[in-house]
């Protein structure tokens, strides 16, 4: 049987942190969807199709990789996919607790939803969309944390949004 | 001599972690007072009357609890009650740090206040009024997490605030 | 294909968080091979053919579940086993600096075993062998941690262990 | 009713930080009762009769507290006390994990039994009798961890562990 | 050679905390600059200039200080200041883990750079520009906290603010 | 004036990551002492002496390091050696905890000694002397972690401890 695993987040924007998750997924599972939140609440950098096509780009050529988006619960979303795992990345402490506590509200949520949790490289450990956006914010360099085409529309959006 | 403590927070809105850390909080002192901070920097999903009416029924039958609100600084309201025992929820890691500083600070503006801390149930360790209102907001059932009336006004309260 | 993931670990002894992370691994996975590692440095109270004596009970009736024992490196019995996949269960901070610590070891010894961490029901968080342990030597009642011929086989070798 | 609030530990020896929990605690409750565990599995470097002891100086002159030892589990010896309070002093991360663990170990044992935590003076919030012991060792000057009873009986106690 | 240090921060405003950190930092290095962070996202209580102004007054009297502020990234600035060494202040866990994350982006951002990190004493230990604010703004005295005239500025730029 | 840092340790076995930490230190300071504490708990793989050799033949080459060995308090030696500086390499909680302890300990035994926290690479962020002694114990080639003559040396030693 076909073992599908859901990879949901922001991806406001996609960074290597990601690619490794989905990378690593890869080797577990027969097809990993990495699926965009519309996520109301928060400013994002990019829009929904925006990030999409960001994670596209950099997916390409990995083969049993989808990237979609979807709106309401993470639990809903897994059951229309009819799989029930989801996967998501852990990098810190902070993250640690927060996704834990999205796990255990998700699981009274769907009983039969499993979250698992991977680790990414320790290259990787401490990188963060939020904290990508304010360095390049104050006009770093973010070759070492995305490839270089978020980079290019990381900049892009950054001045969109000033003006 | 009676031992009245004060559990103060925002119970925006109460949930069954909190009332298991009432009933806990029972078990020891004589009279608990529930009160609802205003908390001028927030944007709550209800206003302070409101959070105060659901604690009430939420607490109904309960005797020797006592629901109320308060302005200002915490260590003032308890003396004005003529106590000194702040009770405070500790779930989790992120909570134990904010908390610890909160009762630090607390000690310093009053030596006499005394902040005990409580854990609630197990089951309610992850529970955050936080999560509940953005799983709300997805569409989730919450009846794992709040009783039946709070649901009914927090899906009314998301309504209007989208109005 | 078929998709194998080993939940390596002491189990002296097993407890009801060991079975439920079990439960949980097999809705994901099509076969779960559950192995008790001999570690030389411990003092256990369970000896290695006991603690897999335990756990064959304990798992009785599950299909797709095998328990085994293994010698030396975690990496490389994976591979003796032909799968890439190491489950550990994560219950509190303390467990994951160290299931990190122990995963980004793994990883150095052998990039293609991958460990992903699922968390136990959080009615389990707190449970661990070695509080049960405690427990049992200051005479408690195991019923809530343990199945009920493991709480017999503890009191047994705490006996044993005081001759 | 009189309130009465075990407070058990090892005490090995007793430190400023432990008196300084008392204290608070004799702001919130009638009476303290401070509980030498009979703790089997560790090296202790004083016996029961003579933390217990040592406490009982350090407390001199404090109405309304009592030192006591108890053997077994600290849940049954809190009945026997016939009361339904064990505080517990909160210092670091390591400390909330392992005494959130054997609080809700505790509850599962008696769900009667009820455990707050308090937070001593920040001054000694990073005291430890381990750590105490192991600067003494090295020859440290204790003045400022231990009253001077205490630190004359851990030098003493070195010595003789010497020989 | 004269070895300076860059304390960077957002200083909003100065506490007691803050000055210990310089008062050790000058212990160790030649030079200090305390550097006022231009921090385009977030809502500050004081202007940079303002910031600067606080500092340079709780400075007052402390030679081989400087008080500085900067715009873009801190690595560069350390640059143009012809030094390679920052400091941050560790106080609790929460700082320890966004702390890290900021140290590792700056190092990839220029592996010259090095971040040290210095702990306040105990009784800083839980100060937060952030918490002293919110009890400001509910009344609070602040003198356990910060100068007195930082105490003035804050009430008068809370009332500012308000207006 | 020529500023020296002393970065103590058990060193038992020196690893990357404290190399790391050297290196890092001498781009900051003058000299740096690496020093060996003896440490009398402890059952240590090496004795003071190897652990002395095995840091000097780790460090050839780098001018400006010395490694020594001292007995009791570190704060003790770090005035014989007319400095105020130690170093401590911070990789996780569990050290950041533990390393707090030790700093604010090691401060009220004198308090013109500071302790200054180093961050190793993030590809050594979860090494430990001790997981390494484990996983060397276990069969594992020891190449990612320390350099080969120290990999040697372990085997050697571990073939010694178990005749």
């Amino acid at each position: 049987m076909t073992k599908i695993a859901i990879y949901p987040g922001s991806f406001d924007p996609v960074t290597y942190g990601h690619l490794d998750i989905v990378k690593r997924a890869l080797k577990i599972f027969d097809r990993v969807i990495v699926a965009v939140a519309h996520n109301a609440e928060k400013e994002p950098l990019f829009d929904v199709p925006e990030r999409v096509e960001l994670l596209r780009r950099s997916l390409k050529g990995l083969k049993r990789v989808e990237v979609d988006d979807f709106e309401g619960l993470i639990v809903k979303y897994v059951k229309r996919k009819k799989t029930n795992v989801v996967i998501r990345g852990l990098r810190m402490i902070s993250d640690f607790e927060y996704e834990f506590q999205m796990a255990l509200t998700n699981r009274k949520l769907s009983s039969s939803v499993e979250t698992i949790f991977m680790m990414p490289s320790e290259s990787y450990s401490y990188l963060s969309s939020k904290l990508i956006k304010e360095a390049a914010f104050l006009g770093a360099n973010l070759k070492a944390f995305v490839p270089p085409f978020v980079e290019k529309a990381v900049k892009f959006a950054l001045q969109r949004s000033k003006t």
